[in-house]
């Protein structure tokens, strides 16, 4: 039997657990929120209580960030969005080149958020002559066969794949050789990659996964 | 101490748990793959090693679907893969409206898989003069004002959410008065919904806390 020993997913060892890093954005809106309230402390309790999760996993997925609570007070909302941002080092920006520059592409690059998340797009690619030497939102947009020089060049660690499927592969080769290390793709493909690289895929598959699961069993009840 | 006690995330009881939904998307890119490689059966080994998960996890996840390996031989790569996508309601389509026609909801109306997840987007909505009838990848862009009406009659489940955030609240409960059960919201806020309103957030922000701390641990090592 063949089996694709090169998939990607899940190959570079973590450790922290990705439940939790994915859970530490949702504790960090829920802070933002309270502190436009001027709250100022909080409770596990009250974390658990207003997002429907168990108090211990609470606890347990904030000490990650190197934080513990105080007996009786909890956390200080400040404190603790600065040591969630810390650690997803959401507070220092790291260069991005982004590859595909249709809409999803135009719609990445024009996502006013993703400065918040630390993530800084400095170029995107294209293939399209029409599309090259245009700019997006401010942001130029260079023949993809300049990605690999330039890549090289200016240190990127960080590459957004939003190429159609059919092409996904060979532009994260390109990336890859290139010294990229962390791919954030959202072709819908498993990407192959060198050992030690990070694949992240944006997931509408996993997003939809649950959202439709959910939606049966609501319509079953 | 004032916490927002409707804010909506987890809100909704869920039988599977929701790591085990994320994963069954990647199952199932998997065994198409092998598909495609005309591998007739797979064992619950061959899935842990090729995506560095727990054996145990990858049995537990799949008993979900209703499907048990067989001892020493696994399980026929067909059937599993019916017994996903019926398991994820993704072999049926359910319609959806969208709000919000500008880059991000061309790119969602323009993602070919999103048939292959279930979703069939049937109009979309945007207060824009300028993009109200006109259509978009064959999809009709229909002024905002008559959404509310459309799903009512048309009995919409599913609410795609691409405004930008400002706008993103009063559009959900525009949704949710409809008569729309279940909110795919790319508005990076956190939606307060009606008690039993599903809401997935397409997680921009998960996604990235992955990947930036996956980045950081991978330049200490």
């Amino acid at each position: 039997m063949l089996i694709e020993k090169n998939f990607s997913i899940y190959m570079t060892k973590i450790t922290v657990p990705e439940p939790t890093l994915r859970r530490l954005p949702i504790y960090l809106q829920f802070l933002k929120d309270q502190q436009k309230k001027e709250v100022n402390e909080i409770s596990t309790t009250n974390f658990a209580e207003a997002l429907i999760l168990d108090p211990t996993q609470v606890r347990k997925d904030l000490a990650y960030t190197g934080i513990v609570g105080k007996p009786k007070v909890g956390y200080t909302v400040n404190e603790l969005i600065k040591a969630i941002e810390g650690y997803l080092n959401w507070n220092n920006l790291t260069d991005a080149f982004l590859a595909g520059a249709g809409n999803l592409g135009t719609a990445i690059i024009g996502y006013e958020q993703l400065k918040r998340y630390g993530i800084n797009i400095v170029a995107a690619f294209d293939k399209d002559p029409y599309k090259i030497n245009t700019t997006v939102n401010g942001i130029y947009i260079l023949d993809i066969e300049k990605l690999s020089d330039l890549a090289h060049r200016m240190h990127i660690n960080i590459g957004i794949i939003t190429v159609p499927a059919p092409e996904a592969q060979e532009v994260c080769d390109i990336m890859t050789q290139a010294g990229i290390i962390a791919i954030w793709n959202f072709a819908p493909i498993s990407l192959v990659v060198p050992k030690n690289t990070i694949v992240e895929n944006a997931g509408f598959s996993q997003s939809l996964a649950v959202l439709s699961r959910k939606l049966t069993e609501r319509k079953d009840q």
